[in-house]
């Protein structure tokens, strides 16, 4: 098969062995996988993928099962799935635990299907399980109109919550303010007094792709009982932390990735998007937000599309 | 009654007038109260009572219930309780939320009850409920010598996880080492890096009463999935965080008190206490620590016994 190698820090096409599927795992034939800042964090030395995983690029892919495992049923070969994956969605096939190949909505291309899985699980896991998300909270989503941010946007609304988004540009803030957002500022000098000015109790959790500069100003913003989830370290890895803050609102700060968790914990994710979101696609009431599908042959320009922040929502990446 | 007044910061015996129980409330005839070190901290003016509390000092208490609100059955009066407080111990009397009352152990006096409610509440709250302590777990208490510390040590050992202490003086870890727990370091200079070589993943869990110059430390020490458990501040209240440990770790860092907390959630701590620990109680297999019982008289000198660290568990003051 055909996949992407990294080879003088340029992405190549190259033909390399096709895995065989372990005896709990499924071979998908990729149909399209689509990109992840992470991806880029990995190319460039920063992220390297859990012991034992594949370093091919793409945490996630849709496709069709050829082949399965011995534990797995073979009911399974022909279905179109979308998969989270730990690696490897940069490929014409891939291997992964059969718990995190899902059924595609039903009124979503195969293609289309591929921008659902990262960021639907990462939003699922951080909002839901590590968040507690509950009717009426008030949530602060950094980046809201990345793929992450616009998936956290629809299910917020969704599930009763309020969603407030920080973004990187006017023409993103109209877009999410759209989405469902209540309210809305482009990142700068400021823009942290605004927020501060829109829940005066503070946000019941905050979900930040940032960390660094951002995370005293998170601090101060967070109200009683909240939850601050950091999921990038974009601004730097040290902050100055108050822990009287921490103490007196009875704050909680939250490390969270789900690359590297157990392969049990993304298939509970991943069922319960299949229960509990897939049918809020197919109602029309969540919608993937795809700012552009390429083809992998274009990879190296889908990179920069997303390095330079340019992009609303997912860029799609076709295979076949 | 009498009650302790703070005035021109001396702590006077002086009569004031008899609280009545609200209707979800009991008034209980106090037997003895406990020394925290939260009552130093209020009594300096830094740890102000929750907004509607009294500002007497004294957080738990044990007596016998005189009075019941409306909505309390009248079968509670004459009911030997121990209860946790939001204020108001250093008295004749006291009204708190019926929930918060419990039964004593069968096999301790109403005055050693008194050292119970807020080591082994604080204790429950951050070890079981904040800390989901699970068998085979290693845990690090800071301050292992304190009520909080030798109720968490035996707690540790009843549910099967493994304690570790840092203390004050050698005194104090031969004590805590006897009490149960597998290792332990009086703090100083290298005392961190004694504590890292014990467990080489990594702590589960750190219950840490100090903040400040501590925090960097526990960071480093805190194993994946770790929890940092803050419940005091002893050392100061900023630090430097870690946002790279902190993600690729998936550490939890929680700010926890639990004098400000709704009472539906202290009600429900003390019912666990009374189902789950004081049987342990009972069979002798958790012991309450005292290391002194005093008379009400005597106040000042206890709040110096523990202002000096001189203490090994609770500080029990007689009223009656």
């Amino acid at each position: 098969m055909k996949a992407i190698q990294i080879v003088e820090g340029s992405l190549v096409w190259e033909e390399i062995k096709l895995p065989e599927p372990k005896k709990d795992e499924v071979l998908i034939k990729i149909s399209a996988t689509a990109i992840n800042r992470a991806d880029l964090a990995q190319r460039a030395g920063n992220y390297p993928p859990p012991e034992g995983e594949t370093d091919i690029l793409g945490l996630e892919c849709s496709g069709i099962i050829v082949k399965v495992g011995e534990n797995v049923s073979e009911n399974r070969i022909g279905e179109e799935v979308c998969a989270l994956l730990a690696g490897g969605g940069y490929a014409e096939y891939v291997c992964c635990p059969s718990i995190q190949a899902i059924k595609t909505p039903t009124n979503l291309s195969l293609i289309e299907s591929a921008s659902l899985p990262e960021v639907f699980a990462t939003c699922w896991l951080n909002l839901f399980l590590e968040g507690n998300l509950s009717q009426g909270q008030n949530i602060l989503l950094h980046a809201g109109a990345s793929g992450i941010g616009t998936a956290a946007i629809q299910l917020c609304s969704s599930f009763g919550a309020n969603s407030f988004v920080t973004v990187g540009s006017e023409e993103k803030l109209r877009f999410c303010l759209e989405l469902g957002s209540k309210q809305g500022v482009v990142r700068g000098e400021g823009a942290f007094e605004e927020i501060n000015s829109w829940v005066k109790s503070g946000f019941d959790l905050i979900l930040d792709p940032v960390g660094g500069d951002y995370f005293s100003n998170n601090q101060k913003i967070l109200g009683l009982e909240g939850k601050l989830v950091i999921i990038g370290l974009m601004g730097g890895i040290t902050s100055e932390i108050n822990l009287g803050h921490l103490m007196m609102r009875r704050q909680k700060i939250i490390g969270s990735t789900i690359r590297a968790r157990h392969k049990e914990l993304k298939g509970q994710v991943m069922k319960d998007l299949e229960s509990k979101v897939w049918p809020l696609i197919e109602k029309n009431e969540i919608k993937p937000v795809i700012f552009k599908t390429m083809n992998i042959s274009e990879i190296e320009d889908a990179h920069k599309l997303m390095l330079n922040n340019q992009n609303i929502g997912k860029i799609v990446i076709e295979i076949a």
